[in-house]
């Protein structure tokens, strides 16, 4: 049987890597395979790309590099790791994916939606995921929270206020558009509760199956 | 007035990078304005593309990745440099451009030529040379070069000799779908016969002009 793709979609401090690397506890715990990833990167290609992509001192970058990047990097682990894991049975869950691309891309840095849906259905072999959690928050809880994590901010943490209020709407603008794969979470709520609705939300998913009960 | 975009393609050892600097040397000499730029790279962001595309260590990566990658160095070298070139006035010359990504990924690598056409056309904002100078070569030729020079060999050097009659071929078939843009010329010639048959053609393409005469 075929592997889950499960993706964690959201913005910089809405805990997606928290919530990754606990659910791939969970499903270990379980005897479920599962990889786990992340965006840009992922693989020693993907991780050369996304050195490029985030650096600071790449101003210069056109928004049509840029796209191409990301997709290039995303196309790399498609077809280095994540295909071959779903064959192998295994689920994978995957930090970001081409949600991110087409919001940060397209509704964040206002380029053609169409052809960043396109380079990513190409970039993917039109891979979707079978579920994608967003982690929802509003612009300042990320701020307070990047500000906490005292990190350099990266290339596209940035952009301006405008363009994160973008962003969020984005997300939740593709959410609406497909409810059948998107999960939308509450980030403010604590990663504890958070966790509890994926968790309970995976099980739903996989009520025709035993595995995850 | 736009400038010309003149682009040189054909294999490695052609010739391609002696010529495209005769023909810059020649055309300031006759005072036109002109820059000399190349692929993959040709931009800093393009040259940290370029070291990843042309490192033979990065034998896993992908064709859909490549394709990709190959389309950001170009976006980015369109967007930063040809396109405010062309804006000013200059002559840009150019050694390969999209035909080599249709030749080297579809032809040689057998990707999807609709795909390597599309992602391309959005990469360039389809942007399409004035006139092409296609060096055409038999593989032997250009392998008694490649090892005259004694250079190690990138990653696409070292592909099989199969790939490298596809892609001769494929370039030969680029041609004859746009004889108004190529100009084929035999890069077993001397190179002052080659650069002569640049320069006559050139005078011939501008002939409206005075520019060139």
């Amino acid at each position: 049987m075929r592997g889950l793709l499960i993706t964690l979609e959201g913005p910089e401090g809405a805990g997606k890597t928290t919530q990754a690397l606990r659910l791939k506890a969970y499903l270990e715990a379980r005897k479920i395979p599962v990889i786990h990833t992340r965006e840009p990167g992922g693989t020693p290609i993907g991780d050369r790309i996304r050195e490029i992509l985030l650096d600071p001192q790449a101003s210069e970058m056109s928004l049509r590099a840029e796209i191409l990047l990301y997709a290039a990097s995303r196309a790399q682990l498609v077809d280095q790791l994540i295909r071959p894991a779903l064959k192998a049975g295994k689920t994978v869950i995957c930090d970001r994916y081409v949600d991110s691309s087409i919001v940060y891309q397209a509704y964040g840095a206002e380029g053609d939606h169409e052809e960043v849906v396109e380079v990513n259905r190409m970039a993917t072999g039109a891979l979707v995921p079978d579920r994608t959690y967003l982690l929802d928050l509003p612009l300042e809880e990320g701020d307070r929270r990047l500000k906490e994590r005292g990190n350099r901010k990266d290339r596209m943490e940035l952009k301006e206020a405008a363009f994160h209020q973008r962003v969020r709407e984005g997300f939740l603008k593709l959410a609406q558009k497909a409810p059948e794969r998107f999960c939308v979470l509450d980030a403010t709520e604590a990663p504890d509760q958070v966790f509890q609705r994926i968790t309970g939300d995976l099980t739903k998913l996989q009520h025709g199956g035993s595995d995850l009960k």
